[in-house]
């Protein structure tokens, strides 16, 4: 055998030892763990393997430093940069296993979790307590994940992104050691944010095991309204001027007229095929209609078409469910196509003109494209339809890719407000944040010395 | 001369050629900036220099590690931990010049600042915008020492502290390199945290030369109430009940019966000298009534005296002003003490009992202390007066600051919620964080190999 191989099979013999038939190596199971939602190309790992507790991937990271086999921490791999795709081979740690609820603290608004919990199941959980955790990236994802991708969706404007919601974490260093970054108090100046430069690092710091997370009230009542016009200019004026007007809202979204037209395909809504803003106001019973009442006058001012208010909860569930789902959706649009789907974020002043520059610029290009958009934090997506087997589309879809986040970071903003940069964009970063790369490929080596953690990505 | 003092020669030569009368031994001037506020011994630097620029911030770093000199930024020196004594000597940085607001984009709600600009000196400057920059903490200290120490006060329950409001930074790190963190959009996924990582590294990491900062909406309405009651618990009981019910509120704050007779005696303001909570209603004018009715209502439930409404905007400030200087007002109850003042930061449902312990473990040591509290946020600061020549008195009052630590951290809290680790933490740091300690070392070597920027701090 060669060392690469050698090495392999006896890190293989380490983990069979360890996890017995919890570490597989069966063509289906590395398949299933090779690629994510994304429209990057699929690494297959080299095996899989699934943890019950901390200290069992603390054990898993220290054999594979001892042999060198790269780990790629794996959550529900429904992120959409690649971060999961296991580029060089090596052990897919898949996490669902580590699947409990330690403890829920209602009287503080907090919750302890192991990093395999899915986030819905956790609000199921919730149910009772009038709380609920917030951060919503629309996949079922595992909270851990979302963690390790500083996820975030439509309530980031009103509760903020992982950021925001992570008050400490536990996670396995690519040296094995098991740390803890914080406490549950809501505030602290003790040290170093640990907690913040774990949430984001997509898989190649740590791998994070366990969560207390802050949780919030449910809103005691809710609205959701849509409007619609031919001209986008004066849906996103609409928008930032109940931003400044310090309306209580939950979500402010956008889609475009190719967006909503794939969501009338996929979920037969018989929605206006124009670009569209969804609304959802989130107060008191007693104050929200002031807040609509407000809104509809300004829609007024701006000529804009009375706002279509959802009549019943599952109404506004249908409406919010159309929107999550655009990306599925939108492959109706050309069946047995991809989704080069991206993402960028700019100071909000500029989003409109930003989207107005990439539909412009997309117009130039042969290939069916939709745009949605947090409005909220100046967020929003692309996503190009395109034949993964035709280089002439794809190298397009990446060229207008480029210019996308040229145009993004030129006006300020960012190359990704909330995908990560994983395989896709990794050049980017560099143009992003010039020496600041290199400060983060020294941290890396503080956490990984031996580069074993998620090798490829960010980098 | 020795060696440290050859290279102490050679570096005050450099600076002096760079900076010419910016660069100063003068006695005075070294002993203004030898100690913050807190109760730690003075550090007197070698020299103070006034640099004017970022460029020259990274000349004087670059000077000072190549003559292994010590570099201590400073803001105003308002800090509470020691973080700006020049406990090793050295030069001290002195930020003041860096004192321009850049741009101001309130159409985003963000702008741009050099370091040394004011807190207060920035809302004044947006007076007429609508806007404002809510993180108070009492001092009217620098942003750029605000961002270092990881700052918040009272607004932080509704607004966040200093992590959550600052978009990215420019700083200047201990290789004299300097570094931009991030741009102008509200959320990012690109690449580790640099910004957070930066906030609350009280000038171990780098120097910080800019901030881009959030600004929020000023409220349309607001509403101070106080309460007043002989029984603590049940002040408290109530104040986590307003904050359930998700009402919108700017502050909570506790203050003790011993901080209360401080404040009478300092601003003659004849309060009732008793637990004392006060609170801010912040909203629209349409709705604010609904939630002061509905504190009036739990008020009673709780068996309270009716809350004070303060009448004017002269009483509202007169009273917030007094909660604020209390640090100021308790030296009156023991003229010619020091203050050892401190914080602790625990999950809100612990901070009555946590209060109450303190209450009662300071009962049994000889020493006038006071309780102050920000309640949304778990977050209570004590005050104990000593005689600073009295080894006796100091030696007690550490005791019992160590007890109060070690009290906050069984219940799940932190060892400072807001004021940070500097000189009087940092064996605290290590039972907080535990291995933690040692990636928050190997990261300072990333950012600071030759460990100059302000040693003897957090380490």
């Amino acid at each position: 055998m060669r060392g690469p191989d050698r090495r392999l099979a006896a890190c293989l013999a380490g983990l069979r030892e360890l996890l017995d038939t919890r570490c597989s190596t069966g063509q289906s199971l590395r398949e299933l763990h090779a690629r994510d939602e994304g429209w990057h190309l699929p690494g297959l790992p080299d095996a899989v393997c699934f943890p019950k507790t901390a200290p069992e991937v603390a054990s898993i990271v220290t054999l594979c430093r001892r042999h060198a086999v790269p780990v790629i921490a794996f959550g529900t791999g429904s992120g959409m940069e690649g971060q999961i795709n296991a580029v060089q081979g090596g052990i897919s740690v898949d996490l669902s296993g580590l699947d409990q609820i330690l403890e829920v603290n209602a009287g503080d608004m907090d919750c302890r979790v192991e990093a395999g919990v899915r986030r819905m199941t956790l609000n199921t959980h919730l149910r009772d307590t009038g709380l609920f955790f917030p951060v919503d990236p629309g996949a079922d994802a595992s909270l851990g994940g979302m963690a390790a991708t500083r996820a975030s969706g439509p309530n980031a404007m009103r509760y903020g992104t992982m950021r925001d919601n992570v008050l400490a974490l536990e996670a396995v260093l690519g040296t094995g050691e098991i740390i803890t970054t914080g406490t549950r108090a809501r505030k602290s100046s003790a040290g170093y944010d640990l907690t913040r430069l774990l949430i984001g690092s997509e898989g190649t710091l740590a791998i994070i095991t366990k969560l207390c997370l802050r949780l919030h009230a449910l809103p005691e009542a809710l609205r959701t309204a849509r409007v619609h016009a031919s001209d986008l200019q004066s849906l996103l004026d609409y928008a930032i001027a109940l931003m400044q007007a310090g309306i209580g809202m939950a979500k402010l979204e956008v889609m475009d007229e190719v967006a909503v037209r794939a969501v009338n395909l996929y979920a037969g809504l018989g929605l206006e095929e124009e670009p569209t803003l969804l609304v959802e106001f989130a107060g008191s019973a007693a104050t929200i209609d002031h807040e609509v009442d407000f809104a509809l006058a300004l829609a007024e001012d701006f000529d804009l078409p009375k706002p279509v208010w959802a009549a019943s909860p599952e109404d506004r569930s249908r409406l919010w469910k159309a929107r999550h789902e655009v990306a599925h959706a939108e492959t109706l649009l050309r069946p047995g196509s991809r989704s080069l789907v991206t993402d960028v974020c700019v100071p909000i002043s500029r989003i409109a003109r930003c989207i107005a520059e990439t539909r412009a610029d997309l117009a130039t290009i042969d290939l069916i494209a939709s745009i949605v958009g947090h409005i909220g934090d100046g967020n929003f997506h692309v996503s190009m339809l395109i034949d993964s087997g035709d280089s002439r589309e794809i190298a397009l879809a990446e060229a207008a890719h480029d210019r996308l986040i040229d145009r993004a970071l030129a006006m300020g903003g960012t190359s990704t407000g909330e995908h990560g940069i994983g395989l896709g964009k990794m050049t980017h970063l560099r143009r992003e944040m010039g020496g600041g790369v290199d400060v983060m490929r020294a941290i890396k080596q503080v956490f990984d010395p031996d580069l074993i953690l998620n090798p490829g990505k960010i980098f």
